[in-house]
């Protein structure tokens, strides 16, 4: 057997996230975990399954659903799913899958190098459901994939957003992607699969379980950089994947809301404790996604600087030309301030960054806005 | 000229939040320095108005308008205000004030000693308003006073919040106690002066400038431990008063709202920069107010804790009783595990603070509710 059918046999055989199946496929091969798996003498309590997984009829559902399996090494597999090896486990679950079926054109790996998860509530009201669609929305306008679950409430109304964009959005679910799951959405899955991907670690035919779910979250947290925790209550699966993404040192955001909604509970507890940053739009997020030392341009805070001049200061600013240089002696004048004054202003001015002094003179210096293509 | 006559007189002199005459009051006394002001020969800015105060006016003033003049060392005086002497200036105010006007019977220093200053914006939404409101009138059921700065909006609602228990609330003003600022407010104010205090720098007969507003803003900052920020945008005069909280060292906290909402654009922006901590409601400013060692009690978080129990711990904590001790031996019974796994289990369970050994066997810790009287 390849190792290539060797790993689709334990997608089969194993339920996703078992910490010490992943950990002995990534020491000894698929090959010889299913071997050992499928030995006649194997005591494991994957072993009955093991040896009845019919691989040709799974590679028949696979091509007949028109899914693709990808594997580590393929150009489709994202590398950042290889964190998962070494995650501390949540709820004794973890491990990078065995492979994953895919649905749809675009590279998952290029999908999921500039991508945000965004997660929520099944049960979002109004206001999480426009703030989840904005976000993508304004994600894919920058060429920012959305990576999320598929279900009602937040995630739908996530990859709507995105689809509203040329940007591909990823659906990871939790069940195989012959059916659709919940059914309710399987229009919006349809589209998603057309324009991005789904993306399951389950065989076609296999159901959705509440563990799977847990082991699903993984995945949504493994796959983009950033995490976007839109509305959730205190009790929400939510909070699973964010509790994965904190996990394996993911940036976490959470969006605030009216204090009096029960949806926001979760956000606002991640926030006041830390373990999220507060988000209200994409700006927040591109500013998240921004690697090091390529962080956009600040916002244009100028006017806030300017209302916290002394009056002189604001004086010996505004006497400087919108365009241009001026003398310091001029400055001087306009600003009815003597040139010692006015020298050492323009000197504290020009620490706070809003004047430079030029060959012949003093200038603005404007806040730059924009410079993100 | 008594020390009190002096600082009564300065207050009449000089425009409130001076830095250099606080400065001086410090070094030398208030009767040195208004001497040195009522000089003949002075040529300070102040001079003229020095000259012309008439303390008996002011006191009569002060009298027919049923106020109190207070300064440091009295009874009624906060230490707290002390702090204003060492600040970072903010827009180049500062200082001690030279004393304050009080209308109402509460002790001034008692009631700031545990109070939380709230402000926010005075074009506040329905939203905002509640919210303070709520968290007003949630402080003043713990004995907590709100300081606010009478103003429409955030300040109105807040006031009325505290009102409605029976904890004294303190109003601020940029202008004389003897007509009431905003007029809109007069009722309100008025009832602010019946349950709790009007707090002035400014005698009788004075009225309210942009820049007494902002030296006003210092002493809402300064009275209080925590000072909260519910809405504003973000061009706001909170925001003045935030920054005095901060260069003061006092606690700010701020409340989220939802993100479409240009009147909580500032509270975010201070959430997200921790320059605030985020507050849901009286229970999140409470928190903060507990001086270390004496933290309340945390929340019920137990549930959250079994959340992310695996299955075998909680099938283990399951099998411990509601009430009293169960030995190990009869745990792993009733739990379907091993015996040496079920001790491993409820050791873990232990540190985590769920169950606990006692004599003759475990029992479960519940999370304790409540106990902040």
């Amino acid at each position: 057997m390849s190792e290539r059918d060797a790993r689709m046999a334990l997608c089969c055989a194993v339920e996703p996230g078992n910490l010490e199946l992943t950990r002995l496929v990534a020491q000894h091969g698929a090959e010889s975990v299913i071997a050992a798996l499928q030995a006649p003498d194997s005591k494991s309590r994957w072993s009955r399954r093991a040896r009845s997984v019919d691989l040709v009829a799974v590679q028949r559902a696979t091509k007949v659903n028109r899914l693709r399996f990808v594997v580590p090494g393929d150009d489709d597999w994202p590398d950042c799913l290889g964190d998962l090896a070494e995650v501390e486990p949540v709820q004794e679950m973890g491990g990078v899958p065995f492979g994953l079926w895919l649905k749809g054109e675009p590279n998952l790996a290029t999908t999921c190098a500039s991508s945000v998860a965004i997660v929520g509530s099944r049960a979002a009201t109004a206001y999480g459901q426009s703030v989840a669609t904005d976000l993508a929305a304004g994600l894919g306008l920058h060429r920012v994939s959305t990576v999320s679950g598929g279900a009602y409430g937040i995630d739908a109304a996530a990859h709507s957003g995105a689809l509203a964009t040329d940007a591909p959005t990823a659906a990871v679910m939790a069940g195989g992607l012959d059916s659709p799951y919940p059914p309710g959405n399987a229009s919006l899955l349809q589209r998603v699969a057309g324009q991005g991907l789904l993306v399951s670690e389950l065989p076609p035919g296999e159901h959705p379980t509440r563990a799977r779910f847990l082991a699903r979250n993984r995945l949504i947290a493994a796959l983009s950089p950033v995490t976007v925790i839109v509305e959730a209550a205190w009790r929400s699966g939510a909070r699973n994947t964010v509790s994965w993404a904190g996990a394996l040192h993911r940036v976490v955001a959470a969006v605030p809301g009216p204090v009096h909604s029960a949806t926001s509970v979760t956000p606002h507890r991640l926030i006041r404790e830390a373990e999220a940053v507060l988000c209200t739009g994409p700006d927040d997020v591109l500013e998240l996604l921004a690697p090091l030392g390529r962080a956009p341009v600040p916002r244009p805070d100028q006017r806030r600087r300017l209302d916290e001049l002394s009056p002189d200061e604001l004086a010996v600013y505004e006497a400087l030309p919108a365009r241009g240089r001026r003398d310091a002696g001029e400055v001087s004048l306009r600003a009815g301030v003597s040139l010692p004054g006015c020298l050492a202003l323009l000197d504290r001015l020009a620490e706070q960054g809003l004047v430079a002094q030029v060959e012949g003179g003093w200038r603005l210096v404007r806040a730059e806005v924009g410079g993100r293509s």
